[in-house]
């Protein structure tokens, strides 16, 4: 069983309002069983979480960092660590500049879930397939340099696949291992896309197809405080 | 440009003094610019860095958990949260019992880019191939359920790749975006391996070519303490 990473080309630039399943469904050859992941960005101006910032002034969306936070975990000079109201860790509450025009910063959807399963039911709508959608962003992690795209949202597809008490090859029993193929498949995608390229989605063709089930990045991955070592 | 994720089947179980590099160039089609993520469980296997323990205590690999670490950071239960003498920080110090004969408990290897190091030039000696190698492990995430596969060591394929002072889509000079492509790819890789299938290896087929050069997970990836918010 391979797995391939497809990048889909040619969608054009994303304006506030665009219809993310239409031009999706237009530009990638589906397949039953795709997932398609599609970076947080394009889904941040689909839906207008844009805000204007000073183009001149490289710090003016920190004003937004602040509001988009529920929680400053750790502040080291411009980069602030918060927690969203999604439960999301992440570096300025995921308020960006990149890959959005000048004079404009991106926040995250207010529901990534909600917004992946938009683009799930449209392209479902629109071509009858099972599929997966994830919406995806980059993070940084605590303990690694260099940052990593994750699973913000999800419908379609698992977040945690829970292999307790399946055995190994050898016939013991597996202790820890619920993966989190919802990370794992937002990382592989991010490999076809590359930050510079201008590609917001891949799909991901081959997957198993028992993870293609309902599920939730806020109920599935997102760890509740009370289950955190390091807030 | 599709990169496609190949399982490696039939290889047979990994004893210690293996030559890891012959079994895998006897099982997989190789081609050039293949990356080959092994886990890290069989290079443990094949370097010998197995303990006893005893198979009626679940508990007892915990003094080797101890002896593994440099510094312990929480514990909670049975949980431990350590930090390794490579400079992971990672539940157990990396000690492990799944996949390995019942009475025995898997350390992680002494140094894991050596061990890439050694898969690679042994692969190289035998296909002429340009390849990257990555040793995979499956770690938790501080702010995240489940685990996913990192890169503990790499030859090859580079760790980080920084696309700092590129321009985005837009034209804007790209501000954080210092991607770490091997643990992506040890993500990816891990979707056609599964923890229960006991498919220790994968090849990552159709990355960039820019990315296959010379790397070290403890140079790259590590973070170190100074640079760290939350130890």
């Amino acid at each position: 069983m391979t797995i391939t990473l497809i990048p889909v080309h040619g969608l054009p630039e994303v304006h506030p309002g665009d219809d993310l399943a239409e031009m999706i469904a237009g530009h990638a050859a589906l397949e039953d069983g795709d997932v398609v992941v599609v970076t947080q960005k394009v889904v941040s101006k689909a839906e207008n979480r844009l805000v204007e910032v000073d183009p001149a002034d490289p710090l003016s969306h920190k004003a937004h960092v602040e509001a988009e936070a529920v929680r400053v975990l750790r502040r080291r000079g411009d980069l602030v660590m918060t927690e969203t109201r999604h439960g999301f860790v992440c570096a300025n509450a995921g308020v960006d500049l990149s890959n959005v025009a000048r004079g404009w910063a991106a926040l995250l959807p207010v529901d990534p879930d909600r917004s992946a399963r938009w683009i799930r039911d449209g392209l479902r709508a629109r071509t009858g397939l099972t599929l997966g959608v994830i919406v995806s962003d980059t993070f940084g992690r605590t303990w690694r340099r260099g940052v990593t795209d994750v699973a913000i949202g999800t419908a379609g597809i698992a977040g945690i696949v829970d292999l307790r008490g399946t055995t190994d090859a050898l016939g013991r029993e597996l202790a820890v291992t619920e993966v989190c193929v919802a990370d794992e498949l937002a990382a592989a995608a991010e490999l076809v896309m590359g930050k510079a390229s201008g590609i917001p989605v891949a799909l991901v063709r081959g997957v198993e197809r028992q993870w293609l089930r309902e599920s939730s990045v806020r109920a599935e991955i997102v760890r509740p405080p009370h289950e955190d070592l390091f807030r």
